[in-house]
């Protein structure tokens, strides 16, 4: 059994707790409300933007072969950004002068932290972790999903074929790295797998509950 | 008005919300709760250890003098360390054991991602929010506080003088960093004093409210 | 007058010693040694190689519009790999158990500090200065080769409108980014100005006299 | 036989050529001109203030324990640049208006872009090699200098006891650090502590031929 599948079933907890979130399940069966799904697609669009420094700052640590690999990602991300200009557009979504959500800025920020400070087998490691959770998220939602919904095209993007291979690739090539690292550093990594999930979990929540900030009312945030 | 107290006008409302926290407040009156403070130390604790780390990453982009005084401030922060561990002997808490909270990790990405990321007056000026922050908090808690109290070092700690003089030191030498900045790196660190101070925000509201991931229960983070 | 022109006038020296040097000389008239030619492109295969993290290593720290162009530069640096290869292949050239020399070495090393340590248009500088040498010193050797000659394709390379276009680009960025800065920060871009340019001089020497180590004989190298 | 032991083996021909080096020779017979060793100082004085960098650089990836080591060793290196001045002074020598060689730089370099973009124990590497280059090539000095010679207190410094402990203590850790790294990166340390060695003849190179860069006369320079 490969280093991700050993992780999955060890994180198995949370990730169930994700895959069963709320804001998957209405958007599955068509119940969310329009305004809670447009701030989820508001959040969500700076966080694929942010992705891109976190893929960049991954490269000049990478493997020669994962570097070509890293450096495609980047016009995919841009393409993904695409739809969503493309989807905010055609319900009147405002993408421009939105700011961060607390979850979403700190999920970030645990992104560039890690490129820049861990090791690059760690750092991979939330990548993957971040692809896997968004491709297992978007099927439970296609599970059930009209396919007439205007959200559809999201759901199209990241449970496609191209989506699940490059979560594949990410997956052959993470258990590889697990496999020649040194016993601490595979412990550090199980740890920010496990980190990567919880991450998961509060973005979804936070795209239920509101992209607040603790402590502090709308008005003040 | 240099750029400290302008940005400590400007974000008032935040730092109005901070102060007046109920955290700080129940502290100050002897009514806080054993195992809430016992909840902050250790999440402060673990804060306190990546601080070093943050100080230790801003050195190679600082200019020469600056070096010294943040080289300076490893030791400091190892002393505080040192007084963390004598309280909770001294309580009987546990610091060992203890993971961080999401916010209290959150708030340790931020403080890397920008060390790595930003400019070194933009990362600056996370460095001395941070501090002011935790100065003007605790001489909340100072103007109450039995001094018989066993939390009461935690507040001459950070109220003495020569906690006083180092954020004097940082404003100071922030102030010189704005006034030497561009027009868009301004900006830039003008939005950082606010983020950090929210980040404080959502540090006192996880002190008061436990130290819990989103959407994961006790038993599952 | 933009900071670019203003540099490369303060540079000049510099700068002619560059566009002087033999290496491009001895291109430009056909006199050009094969093993001299080969070693060039063997190192100079690597460098570009090492280019890829240093843009890369850009990307988290540019502001939004610059990090398309950036990642845009990530693949046209793969074509210019390929093209290496073609080259080496059709002239029997080993690209493979090639080691970086000492000039090489060192040359990459700054590109990757400065990415991460330096501000961003301080590291911006750096890239427009490596970017501009090439693009100057490839016009002295378009201004005579044969276009016969077997090394053509690079002239073209770095000689036509697409490059000029790109040089054009990052020209207009940097003094957009100088524009825009404080008075120290400008004078370290004028420093990394002079020190890229002095990379780029020992970078042809090395070219021209072998790619050893200091110190060492080719044997130990 | 711990990887130190190992690799000292391994590259001994780049070692040997280190201690052999006429700088070292000369200065341990007293023949060595006054010019040769002030450029020396002047050189090396730069590369210890550029050490603070890349040791702080070290700390947000160190492990706990290391990390209070490294903290510690900023304020030695602060001490060390002090004795600098202090013979400085003495032998009537600049140590303001200096500005680094191309080898010098290219080594600060090195180590800085190591530090970030390098796994933590590939840069522990790069530190014990430098550290224990140092401690080797002042011990030939020590063999045969005169303790009256002026240049006796950096002798002194780099084969004193304490210095001894600390190089010690680098070679215990990068030695259980191998132990536990996985084969491509245990590859990667090996690749690594030959280059540094090769970077320390370099050094020593420079300082017995004057502090220059390629293809630029002094002047130019």
């Amino acid at each position: 059994m490969g280093f991700c599948e050993e992780q999955l079933t060890r994180v198995r907890h949370v990730w169930e707790r994700m895959l069963d979130h709320r804001f998957l399940r209405e958007t599955r069966d068509g119940t969310i409300a329009d305004a809670t799904f447009a701030s989820w697609m508001q959040q969500d669009y700076l966080f694929v933007e942010a992705a891109i420094p976190f893929i960049a700052a991954l490269i000049p640590r990478a493997p020669k072969p994962q570097r070509t690999a890293l450096g495609l990602a980047i016009p995919t991300l841009e393409k993904e950004l695409e739809l969503f200009r493309e989807r905010a557009t055609a319900a009147g979504i405002d993408l421009v002068s939105v700011r961060p959500g607390f979850t979403n800025h700190a999920y970030v920020q645990f992104l560039l932290a890690t490129a820049y400070s861990a090791s690059y087998a760690e750092a991979f490691t939330v990548l993957y972790v971040a692809e896997k959770a968004y491709y297992d998220s978007w099927m439970v939602v296609r599970a059930g999903i009209d396919e007439a919904s205007a959200w559809f095209p999201f759901v199209e993007n990241w449970t496609s074929d191209a989506f699940a291979g490059w979560v594949d690739y990410l997956e052959r090539e993470l258990d590889a790295l697990a496999a020649g690292a040194g016993q601490s550093e595979r412990e550090r990594m199980a740890e920010l797998f496990e980190l990567t999930a919880k991450y998961e979990v509060a973005f979804w929540e936070m795209a239920a509950t509101g992209a607040t900030w603790p402590g502090l009312d709308a008005q003040v945030s």
